[in-house]
């Protein structure tokens, strides 16, 4: 049979822990050249929903983790758009689909090739992408950081919450969003997952200040984190390269990305002449020919010990999860898999629905 | 609703003739830069399949096609092995779920992002691989072709026989493979395709004796066409680019592939170090500063009339199908589901299970 699950079925049975130690245990097996990944490849067009004219994306990534016999295909089908908001010009994916969003994970088993999942992706993608910012945490911030920033309010930023509370003693979160609605209700809808106390706040300045955490999991397609922001001791974590620059980063002791190869950060991208998008315009992250570049770090090699990560309280350390990877899912996913099966959560599909007697 | 569909219910809709129809249409549409395509890529790492050891293989390519409103992505999860059968090193796949083998196709909307239509891939690409073929008979075969040798009578072969005779008139169809038993299975089990009469032949070269048309589709690593069976005025075509070896092709008065461009003709392969396969060791199609590549044409110039075809009937001509295109699959597939959707064929799952109400 081939397990279809939904968001919800997941969130029962997928902890950050899980996700953590999957993720983590992931990154030794692809350092050891015991897993693959492919990069991602984004392919777009230019397409009309109603009145709105947007780019049309198909993106897949794929990744293989023979440790646990199972290998996992992400897609998204979206239509994007970038509008400005509050300045900011955003990346937004349209809900397209009668009000909802295209995202899905296959997981096959490598033994047999057939599909043993199917779920939608947005679950496990805002565990994993947590995950990594989570396991940034464990090796560069201090033990002891219990206050922390949190600007964005969205999807990414609930998995940030998650992770950062699960790798170190938090007790605080200041959350900042420019929409005052929205940090309430993340507030609101967040406080069960986590022991700390969840304040909205006015400004980012103010979520900032004081804080021992400042993480970033935003849309924005602009910088978020300042670097007049920087104190001693403090750790600063994003979810994407575009919500840095070369200023703030450049001001930092320690400088992680989750991967320093460039067919990893930028998506290899197939399109049509007539899509112009705003995410063509480089940053610090395609000028490599630069001090800053000289002293990043790898995370997964700190995970396997191979560099160093925080080294003393005053260090200012930022991380920056640059990359989309196919082994990520694949890791989180068939741990969901198997809780799911050996709970017996999910509905069962025929897998001859999806495989076929013929030999292409 | 998400339409699921099966090959034998694909095989009631589809016709060779809307293949070539749409394969044609939107080989146009991608050389006016209206289409696009993901080249293919290939994860790799080794598995095995109780005492056998193989290679696993996850396998994607997309294709966007904004005129038809449709987006495909093929993707392709195997237990790969590379057994020598009568001589010559083939590719095959295990039958590894359950007997069967996992090739998948999803068709989605470029206008809503959703899945339209989930199916197994065998049908549609045997059928999108004989349109190619068959697309290269209509432009450089002689029009009165009526004699046609087919050498392999795998899945691919099918495609093949039914492309050919529905570009040229044929009445007579040579069928070799070495094995008695699949040549003649293969004649009984397709005569019902075609109009022209299929006899199981005991060599290639009888096959080949007097022949049109010459024409293979295989599984074979190693050449498969000779150089000794050229003759004036034939066409000469195989599925893939090992079926061919360089002094075959030089001797050709035209070549066409389908692509010369290198990443549309290797895939991009992401594997572990552990991983060797036969299909490493390169071929006239990876040394490209020769002389016959300074003449190979590509297939769909010849579609837009960029470059002539045949220009003679005493001119021998050869194509090579080197491109597994993703906007093949995208092409061939929308006209399957708005067949299928007008017809009340196949099943409906609601959408709602490859769909999310995050944005992730």
């Amino acid at each position: 049979m081939t397990l279809l699950l939904s968001n919800e079925e997941i969130d029962t049975i997928l902890t950050m822990e899980m996700a953590l130690e999957c993720v983590e245990r992931s990154q030794r097996s692809l350092e050891a050249q015991e897993a693959v990944n492919s990069p991602r490849v984004d392919t777009l067009a230019p397409t009309t929903v109603g009145e709105t004219k947007g780019v049309y994306s198909l993106k897949a990534m794929s990744g293989l983790w023979p440790d646990e016999g199972m290998a996992a295909l992400r897609i998204n089908s979206d239509v994007l758009i970038w509008p400005e908001v509050s300045g900011n010009v955003r990346r937004d994916r349209l809900a397209s689909a009668d009000g909802r969003w295209n995202g899905l994970m296959l997981l096959f088993s490598m033994e047999t090739g057939a599909p043993v999942m199917i779920c939608p992706d947005g679950y496990i993608s805002r565990m994993r992408v947590g995950a990594a910012n989570g396991l940034a945490a464990r090796y560069l911030a201090r033990e002891d950081a219990s206050v922390m920033a949190l600007l964005g309010t969205g999807w990414q930023a609930g998995g940030q919450l998650m992770a950062h509370c699960a790798v170190r003693p938090i007790t605080d979160v200041r959350v900042f969003s420019p929409n005052p609605v929205n940090r309430e209700r993340f507030c609101r809808e967040l406080a069960s997952r986590v022991d700390a106390r969840l304040t909205p706040v006015e400004s980012a300045d103010e979520a900032v200040e004081g804080a021992d955490l400042v993480v970033t999991g935003t849309n924005s397609m602009e910088p978020v984190h300042q670097r007049k922001w920087l104190r001693p001791g403090v750790h600063y974590s994003a979810v994407k390269v575009q919500e840095t620059d070369y200023d703030f980063l450049d001001a930092m002791d320690r400088v992680f990305l989750f991967s320093r190869n460039p067919a990893n950060i930028r998506p290899q991208v197939y399109r049509t002449l007539a899509v112009e998008t705003p995410e063509g315009t480089g940053g610090w992250w395609s000028e490599r020919d630069t001090p800053l570049w000289e002293r990043i770090e790898e995370l997964p090699r700190a995970i396997i010990g191979a560099v160093n990560g925080r080294q003393s309280p005053d260090e200012t350390t930022a991380f920056v999860n640059n990359v989309g990877q196919g082994l990520q899912f694949a890791a989180v996913a068939q741990r969901v898999y198997r809780e799911a099966v050996a709970k017996g959560v999910g509905r069962n599909l025929p897998t001859e629905w999806f495989t076929q007697d013929v030999h292409p």
